[in-house]
């Protein structure tokens, strides 16, 4: 039987699988991405990947490959990793994939997290069998995969799919990327929490301020979403206005793209789950009704077995990707 | 030699080109879409191909099908004309090419008429070679086209490419297609006359008023980037708040999607070309640095050689997608 190698890359976690090549998790490992102190990274996936491959060879399993699913914007040519709000700050500029393929001898493919995460949807999750989707990952920041006609939309430097940092409002709020108005400012955890904190600071009396213990630094999303359910007027405005944002972005990608799914998921996605209803009548609001009606729209919490599943779905869909390119290269093509 | 037929249906004139396939136009022919009187489009169409097809015969040329752009979403599958902000209403939940193919004995392919000019520049103009690239089309409505890793992006319902309409303000001012904050209320030729108009209404001594002859309906895009360029404030609010709007929707566009090239034409792209550095200025306050360094962006008026040549380049990306599928699915793939 054939397998793959799959790594979810985290700024706190990271996780290997041994997965079968119909999505079956074989095996798995995990630990801090720094267990071994600051800039030990590489050292802990490689631990990982060792420890899923003595596993392969116990079962006799064909590798057919590793591939890691990264934090960051990653350089389709070069396999570089971009620096970008980049969590493993020790991986900024490394191209790993071809250190890791010489190290353990395997194919290895590195890319964004998110675009692993909506290659593992497409090959073994809801998108299955759908030619296009989009994934938005609403956790504490904001990242987007796009698979187009049964291609993962990658950008000529590796920035496709960065939705998250896209502009929804032009006269919006600033943001961390440097950017103005991004769907992150308004609709990931952190811009969430920031919106919070900077509502309510020097405003003794606020309620998310109370459950904060009167501390703004320790107001968090999951706080503000509480808080908005009990129908606190401040968090309910960040609330409403996460919707109207999502609601917007869901006009881009339905207008401009229209995709046959677009999955929303993430922690967030999960506090917003029970306002799925307040986040389609925004989507209403900017998209075409027929581009609405082909697109499906779900909204999931994240489903935590398809992380290593991510880059094991990389792996099968390079590999598939570099037959198409011998077919078409072939003198009969 | 071989030769396409290529059509660009407009909602006032149409033309017909015999095109070879380096995109050589051999043949043209033009005419008011409805010279024969209201609903007459498809009779002007017919005539319009059998004219350039007549020049074909003369020259020996073998035809290799027909194209035709129309300024409407045409659903992929079926290839029915959806009623969208159309400006030939006969067009509506028409299924054209089929019609035309059985008509002329000719493999025929209709699709929105940016998606045929985005092929068009792939094929023969300023895409030539790149794997990527989107066509944002700036005229009295604003349409684009995107090609990615060599695919034209049409999406589940034919929606794909509808940036005009995709939102770049979430509490924007509503437009015409029922959305909010659309790029086209602030970027296209309608928007910035209406815009010009809702702002001097009842404001006798507003300088776009009185050059306007005092009747705000008579206002136009031109005489707004004219007021504009003569300092008037009125105007100029209205140019900054396109530049703007417009850098935000290339902030998507490059982080989003990150083509090689980004090309920006039409009538009031023309307007905005000397106004260049102010919207690029605006892109790089939303967009990635890296990402907008490998997206080449380029603010060209229409060429209008291209009109009748996007039709053609549909063709001739149809028989190259249909020799690639054939491929695929032979044994040897």
């Amino acid at each position: 039987m054939r397998a793959v190698i799959g790594v979810d890359v985290g700024g706190t976690t990271s996780v290997a699988g041994l997965v079968a090549s119909d999505g079956a998790v074989l095996a798995e490992a995990s630990a801090p991405t720094h267990h071994r102190g600051p800039g030990t990274a590489v050292e802990t996936l490689v631990e990982l990947i060792e420890s899923v491959r003595g596993r392969a060879r116990e079962e006799k399993l064909e590798l057919l490959g590793i591939g890691l699913g990264v934090p960051a914007v990653v350089d389709p040519s070069g396999g570089r990793i971009g620096g970008e709000a980049l969590h493993v700050p020790e991986l900024a500029g490394r191209a790993l994939g071809p250190w890791l393929a010489e190290r353990f001898g395997l194919p290895t493919f590195v890319d964004n997290d998110v675009n692993a995460l909506a290659l593992a949807e497409w090959t073994f999750g809801a998108g299955h069998g759908v030619r296009s989707l989009v994934v938005l990952a609403l956790g504490t920041g904001l990242g987007a995969g796009i698979v187009l006609d049964g291609q993962l939309v990658r950008g000529a430097e590796g920035f496709g799919g960065e939705l998250g940092h896209s502009p929804v409002k032009f006269d919006g709020r600033p943001c961390w990327c440097g950017g103005r108005g991004c769907l992150a400012v308004y609709a990931s955890g952190r811009g969430i929490a920031e919106a919070a904190r900077a509502r309510v600071a020097g405003r003794a009396g606020e309620a998310l301020l109370t459950a904060a213990g009167g501390d703004p630094a320790r107001i968090t999303a999951p706080l503000v979403f509480r808080a908005a359910a009990h129908g606190d007027p401040t968090a309910t405005g960040i609330v409403e206005e996460a919707c109207l944002a999502l609601g917007a972005m869901i006009g881009i990608v339905v207008n401009g793209l229209n995709p046959e799914l677009l999955l929303i998921t993430g922690g967030v996605a999960g506090a917003l789950a029970p306002l799925e209803g307040r986040v389609l009548r925004a989507a209403e609001g900017f998209a075409f009704s027929r581009a609405l009606a082909r697109t499906r729209i779900r909204l999931v919490p994240g489903d935590k077995r398809l992380t290593a599943r991510g880059g094991a779905a990389l792996v099968l869909y390079e590999t598939a990707r570099a037959e198409r390119a011998g077919c078409a290269a072939s003198p009969g093509g």
